[in-house]
């Protein structure tokens, strides 16, 4: 027997929106969220206009699944690798490694989203301008708190400024997805991996727990 | 006698490709290069569509002039005021005072003109991207440049790599115009100061050159 079962339309819709958000954030990533269009998506992906349109309802809510799409991926890719992991610089050093990973792997083929559709949206307003903002800030805090357990478990001076090494660590990793999409060199990873560890070294306790790096 | 001067067409040319390049600095700077087009310009200067393409021919003849323009206004702004100092600490530190007042300042109102055009064309190819490339070097290799005179005069340590010491310097900056303009807070200047002085700090023969920041 192949009747369809009952959901058979709701499975469909979700392997179409599924398909829509696997190119839309790709295409995000390279042009940015202004980019994506109800009729271009349709066409790449041979479906009608309207079925797009069901899904979706308009281009802002296209642009924010697109956005949700693509933190459930930096999600995936860097921070639940380290979740499990105990708090630490180790823990701090592969959380930044996965990172430089995740961009010099191009997960996203333009580079790291965030830092293509944060240059489009950083000046404007409204529900996506919001939404990056928030993409932006819960990473930011990921790393604050990763660092702040690594100094909770010893590893990290007592007197370490967590928000200051945060960001500093943070503009090396996205200096150098910057540097390396657009130059198409990898000289830039390497940089960033050395500034991190001169940086892990001076706010460790121990110097020797943070690895060598040339 | 208010005859027009046999240039008087030239003139008057020059000064509407002078207005609409004041305009399209300050809209890519926010909305990207793509978002200019030759028909928005016409409508929002009040001049002819025919007249603004006569100037620029095209719209990717629009955008690279516009680069240039933006070149012009950085180099007015962040370069040339520290062109007469002496080599040194003091200078270096001029200038990433100045790119960060630059883009405190919103010399363009979308923040670092180029930041933002970065994002967009990286992982394009073409001549805007091209254009784009090279200011980018430009700048990096400026900063080289200073730090290289600054180890030259013997106030930098002589063993400095001064590539990773440029590449670090300009991912704090970069980083503050990022944060600063998305969240619309002044703490990531302070923040990029602080590491600036950390990093100067790290690599002078006298520490003591390098001012305190809090």
């Amino acid at each position: 027997m192949s009747t369809p079962r009952p959901d058979g339309r709701v499975e469909r819709g979700n392997r179409t929106r599924r398909a829509v958000l696997d190119r839309t954030v790709g295409i995000a990533s390279v042009e940015g969220l202004e980019a994506l269009s109800v009729g271009r998506l349709a066409t790449e992906l041979g479906l009608s206009k309207s079925g797009v349109f069901a899904l979706f309802g308009s281009k802002e809510e296209l642009q924010l699944a697109t956005v949700r799409e693509a933190g459930r991926i930096f999600t995936e890719r860097v921070i639940r690798p380290v979740t499990a992991d105990p708090a630490g610089i180790a823990r701090v050093w592969r959380l930044c490694e996965g990172w430089l990973e995740y961009s010099r792997g191009r997960v996203f083929p333009g580079g790291c989203f965030f830092y293509e559709v944060i240059a489009e949206f950083d000046a404007r307003s409204g529900p996506v301008h919001d939404a990056v903002v928030r993409a932006q800030r819960d990473w930011s805090a990921y790393m604050e708190r990763t660092l702040t357990e690594a100094r909770d478990a010893g590893e990290l001076r007592a007197d370490v400024d967590v928000p200051q090494l945060a960001f500093e660590l943070v503009a090396l990793m996205e200096t150098a997805n910057g540097v390396a999409v657009l130059h198409g060199e990898e000289t830039a990873y390497r940089r960033a991996r050395v500034g991190i560890a001169a940086r892990l070294r001076t706010a460790a306790v121990d110097p020797l727990r943070v690895p060598q790096v040339h």
